[in-house]
């Protein structure tokens, strides 16, 4: 049993390690495009803060780790076309050497690609001209590089979503000043714009200049100007411009799908590879799995959230399936955490307009229960907004924001829980959640967030 | 409606409140023997410990809160008979004066009473000898006294449970130089032995002399002594003996249920009043909750298990079920967490004998993933212990030691909910939590936890 898989990143590592889990008799070969198998690529930020002091430390597991487990891994080495007929993997190394790959299974995780937003002169420049995007590692360096040859003073960074958050905290880190431009009217736009405030605030308090409902358009250099770069926008309707030394465009991911469709496969939501929930993608013998592919979210059906939990799933079932297993992808609830400066805000399932589309009657209830019985020292209010549907009751989803040291991450996993089981808001007050005066209440947060919504709905 | 409610902590003032949020329309009365309504008896050790500066923070509620919500108050007011044909309650208010208090329907929280272990000389020692128990605000109050006017040097503390451990705390950091006395091999008793030795080895670095699979045999005054008080012990079977100011005996709890049993209510485990999932007692109109009475268990049936959690939802299920209404409580599953200096120890659902006792297969297994990813600083293992039944690879329990600041209790309650939703140990993995590199893993400790008794299982 020969299985390939294409990609070193969360998807194809996880599926490579799964096989020879299940059986260390499966004759393992991993096509890793560049020289960086298994890194964390949710971690590239803290490198670039400075809390991570080498960037060999982002690897979940070294390459040595890695080829104990008997997986043989291909680096440099990119995969050019899948011959599924024949059961061939067509491979290019870096000198140029071309090679097919026979397999009796080929589990394919290409991963994304950042998204270049339509801003005039982006397409001409680069990291030479202190111009960024960043999603593999070698952009990492790139950025590295750019950090310590321009002594950059100022940083413009395009998008406040997750990627963009963190990186405007990473380099506040390294002492740059910051300018965040969001095109949507709050950051992060992933929440509802009533706590998204509450890390725009966060961002104000740190220093960082943030701009919303403000579009880039175009970027130039500027060589005998104040700084770098003059990047131009459009803030309501207004012209407006900044003179910064480095601009970093993170701005999302489209599915990196080329070699699949190529290859004849199907494409859903937003081009990714259609899958199907044992991650087959129609062709024969090719599974697929992460962010090159759909998603399985258990509310919505079939969608596209290209999230690392979710490529680690998918990749275990697509490895486990390649050597004959039955495993199925239990599907996504888009739960999402990120860490900005000193809060914290996470989400799990539906906001309003999202359960409203998927044919829910929601109603989104807010409230600001303390994380631990307020006379302990140091009880701080996380706000949590819930979602829930007005008919049947039922539990959709909620929105969390709190400082660091509130448990907000877990505490949206225990409604993330709660929301895999389908129970309905009354339901989370009945859960047996842990209690002690230090770190929680007799009631939890989440408890007391979920009676808030009953009252609302009541009233 | 007249509603009368005997006892004004959790499961009483729950009662209380839940009623009147149900129907403003109902009269309540909450007969409370103290002055102290709606105190956090959870809270008693960081009063002792200077957290609380105040012991009038410690009310979940003020004393004007609690009326605001319509519900009459007697303080300093001992119930001392139901009624139960007549529906009427007796009681005795401090001065004397005794009254009858008509009632349409009756809710019992007397909770729990201090067990007293059979020590040589306790029964005639108290406060004023500087030998204390705490339960009530009267107990934290006479210990106050004693702390200011011994000002101990030293103090010896019986028992190491969940109190015990608190209270250990507590006096050192009041400066107080602690022996803890533990009757059985390892301290925390209530999870493995080998999680409570990480629990023993924390107090070791604070400074508390712990001695295990010992027993306190005699207490006794010394006024001419190097301390207050010699106390007499036996360690492994050889006698042994300490020199200390103040003794401090907290070896749990037992239900407080004379009123009930005295009207003929019937009993069940550890002698509490039995009560069905509505919380009836089986006397006409008269419900019981808290901890005066059993507790219905969703893994080993009816049991007792005083826990201010399940207080206060019993006590919410008695208040709308006293005024008409079909609340069922759903059960607990024995979730607890206690700080221990900087450790946090938590456990929900059943240990490995107790499985085995409850008809399970069960298996056991310890991995101490780490709570972050390792590249960000400050990653700190937790040790969790999964334990789940072989044959069916139900998941059955999880025990869990963490550092403070590795949302070690919201951690357990993510268990908590699964094991509500009769989860299988496989099926963690397909949960959908959250994922940032500060705060947790692409698989959370608890999926990596579970993951580990999956591979233990099948070796």
């Amino acid at each position: 049993m020969r299985l390939v898989v294409v990609g070193g990143s969360d998807a194809g590592i996880s599926a490579a390690l799964r096989a020879r889990e299940l059986d260390p008799a499966v004759d393992v070969t991993v096509v890793v495009a560049d020289a960086f198998p298994n890194y964390s690529i949710c971690g590239i930020p803290y490198y670039v803060s400075g809390d991570v002091a080498h960037a060999s430390r982002l690897a979940h597991r070294t390459h040595d780790e890695l080829v104990a487990t008997g997986m043989r891994l291909r680096l440099d080495t990119t995969a050019t076309r899948i011959d599924v007929p024949g059961h061939r993997l067509h491979v290019r190394e870096a000198g140029g050497a071309q090679e097919a790959l026979d397999y009796d299974a080929l589990v394919v995780g290409t991963g994304a690609v950042p998204v270049r937003p339509p801003i005039a002169g982006l397409e001409r420049l680069g990291p030479e001209d202190g111009v960024h995007v960043l999603h593999t590692m070698a952009d990492t360096f790139a950025l590295d590089r750019s950090l310590e040859r321009l002594a950059p003073r100022t940083a413009l960074v395009v998008g406040a979503g997750y990627v963009g958050l963190e990186m405007a905290e990473a380099l506040t880190a390294r002492g740059i000043d910051v300018t965040q431009v969001e095109m949507l009217p709050e950051v992060l736009p992933t929440v509802d714009p009533e706590l998204g405030t509450l890390v725009h605030a966060e961002l104000d308090r740190r220093g960082v200049h943030v701009l919303t409902g403000t579009t880039v358009t175009a970027v130039a250099p500027t060589p005998d100007g104040p700084a770098r770069l003059r990047v131009e926008g459009n803030a309501g309707g207004e012209p407006t411009a900044w003179d910064v030394d480095i601009v970093l465009v993170v701005v999302g991911v489209r599915p990196d799908t080329d070699l699949l469709v190529a290859a004849g496969a199907a494409t859903g939501p937003r081009g990714a590879v259609a899958v199907e929930r044992d991650m087959s993608t129609g062709l024969d013998s090719v599974w697929a799995a992460g962010d090159c592919a759909t998603t399985l979210h258990r509310q919505l059906g079939v969608t596209y959230l290209p999230l690392g939990t979710t490529a680690h799933k998918q990749g275990r079932v697509a490895g486990e399936n390649a050597i004959g297993g039955s495993a199925r992808f239990a599907g996504s609830l888009g739960t999402q955490v990120v860490k900005v400066f000193g809060l914290v805000a996470a989400r799990t399932g539906l906001r309003d307009h999202e359960a409203a589309g998927a044919g829910f009657d929601p109603l989104t209830s807010q409230s600001s229960p303390d994380d631990h019985k307020a006379y302990y020292p140091g009880a701080s209010p996380i706000a949590i907004r819930v979602t829930g549907d007005r008919g049947s009751g039922r539990l959709l989803g909620a929105q969390l924001v709190g400082a660091l040291g509130t448990e907000t991450a877990k505490r949206v996993d225990i409604v993330a829980t709660a929301l895999f089981h389908e129970m309905s808001v009354t339901g989370i007050s009945e859960l047996d959640l842990s209690y002690t005066p230090p770190l929680g209440s007799p009631w939890d947060a989440v408890q007391r967030a979920a009676q808030d919504w009953e009252r609302t709905v009541a009233s």
